[in-house]
């Protein structure tokens, strides 16, 4: 059986030319706004691989780059946060003012397999926006940029090729508000939180640790609670630290609905808020402001979804440079009556 | 200048035979599985129609209608309620078993002009789930099932040609679960809900009204509160109810929601629940049982995903008759402690 060259693909051109995938689809694409943000040699490079290679781009590929469906699409880990719920109402609003209309897609796993990667290769949408807790496997994003979709990252994590990422400084935040309640005094800080099975790491609970270490602390496991996946785990989960003989004077609960549940559990023990214990969230949510007492919270200083709308429509319009660009989003410790 | 005439429509089409659109749709389609639904008569004087026309289909509308996109769109009128989470998880879950990726659209009102109708005519799905408070123009759904798009309405509404319609008895619930209040010697109840600016009827607020005429009691406007868009805002509401000299005994909250932060405005004004104030949701979420005390509720038996999924794809496979199909939801009052 004689065999069969397969065509060579962007990925051989990139080999060839020694650049990124990102690179290339970014010369191939003839894309010259905002000044050439590629060298002329690295460019003349990749044409000479074009021809060495007899490449021809993905029709499909080129298709896509063409504004084609109008749609954004926003993968959330999961619903039912208040922060993704606000966030895709700014995103709806925001891209809406380009012409664009925001779909939600709803999936923890962003791979090569998973089913909004195939339905982005459908021409789901020409730009995507993935949040945190979706754990994206880099190859399918690769391959995203390679298709010509713009990808923005809000997550902990470093930019690469062809996607920008906003983050915001979670741990120092997490940090501050934890030496917060050791400033004043707590010396038994419970952490009450998710510990999602795949993180690579847990921004918050590094702060919690690292707020305890500065302040010669001990970590002592029984004081963290793993469970709040939901307001009733978060409930129960709070509640267990606190019946403990040895019951902790502060909570530093990894979300706000965490935290709001644990001022349940507390009011439902006869405990005090602050003077008991001390309540902290994570997140700033509206909900923070009904609590009786409001819940100090530690979170961005807004949602940050101009700044994500900015970054992705300049990406679809063809004007982002081939490297990705980050954005650090503010974070601050809001103090209201809980802690 | 000469009168250019216009090409003629499947709406002309079945004008001429005296039968619906969707009739029409489903006779050209070519459709025979699960039986002949549509009488050989009717057929035969849809294709007399046809003829006497010199019809074309339309073609971009044929091409959706072979499941061309294999993702099936709900349309939230917004996010951040508790049912809405639950459904589309179920939903996604119930679809995917069948190759379909489930997207998300937030939008309160679905007509010719509104983006959602745009993207569904752009090749958004193969299939819609619109949700109850997305204000749906008939107008908009007939240009949809016309399109070849299944649709479903999760709404208190009535079926319509090739439009299937999954309800509960809300009003009728609801009544039960005032008429609940009644029979437990309550004589001034208040009703803290939203009131859509445009919901044609609230039948939540219907239900509550004809409770309170069978059990022989005025209706007092001072006891209806409006605003409860928010936890923020119905926590607002329940208070300024729960403080009025003249105070309730009783409070039926149209969303659980609300109900839950009636519960915490009673507790922060120092009544006990339910012995100082009883309090009664609408809609039976999660939420319910981590309350102190759990909430009495009145809500869906289950979510009703299946039911919704089943109709859903039966449509998009052609397996559905033209007439669209009612699924009437049971509700039922759930009693715990707060009522």
């Amino acid at each position: 059986m004689a065999e069969t060259r397969r065509p060579p693909t962007a990925a051989d051109v990139a080999r060839l030319a020694g650049v990124s995938r990102a690179t290339v689809s970014y010369v191939l694409s003839g894309r010259r706004s905002g000044g050439s943000r590629v060298r002329d040699e690295t460019r003349q490079r990749i044409l000479e691989a074009v021809r060495a290679l007899d490449y021809v781009p993905d029709q499909s590929a080129r298709a896509l780059r063409r504004r084609s469906t109008e749609r954004v699409c926003l993968v959330l880990p999961r619903l039912g946060v208040p922060y993704f719920d606000v966030l895709a109402k700014e995103l709806q609003e925001a891209v809406a003012g380009h012409g664009y209309t925001l779909v939600i897609t709803v999936s923890d796993v962003v791979d090569a397999r998973s089913a909004v990667v195939a339905q982005l290769r459908r021409r789901l949408a020409d730009g995507v926006v993935i949040v945190a807790g979706a754990r994206a496997a880099n190859e399918a994003l690769a391959g995203l940029v390679d298709l010509g979709i713009a990808v923005v990252l809000v997550a902990d994590e470093a930019a690469r090729d062809g996607i920008d990422v906003v983050r915001g400084d979670v741990t120092e935040a997490c940090r501050g508000g934890v030496e917060y309640l050791v400033s004043r005094g707590h010396r038994r800080i419970a952490f009450v939180g998710e510990f999602p099975p795949h993180a690579a790491r847990h921004s918050r609970f590094d702060g919690y640790r690292a707020a305890l270490e500065a302040g010669g602390l001990p970590l002592d496991r029984r004081l963290v609670v793993a469970g709040a996946s939901s307001r009733a785990e978060a409930y129960r989960s709070a509640t267990r630290v606190l019946e403990s003989p040895d019951r902790p004077s502060a909570v530093f609960a990894a979300t706000d609905i965490a935290a709001v549940s644990a001022i349940w559990a507390a009011r439902d023990l006869g405990l005090r808020v602050p003077d008991d214990v001390a309540v902290i969230g994570v997140g700033n949510i509206d909900e923070d402001l009904v609590m009786n007492p409001p819940l100090t919270s530690v979170g961005p200083s807004s949602v940050g979804s101009a700044e994500i709308a900015e970054l992705l429509i300049g990406r679809m319009a063809g004007e982002a440079p081939a490297a990705g660009r980050t954005r650090l989003q503010p974070w601050e410790l809001i103090r209201r009556g809980s802690a």
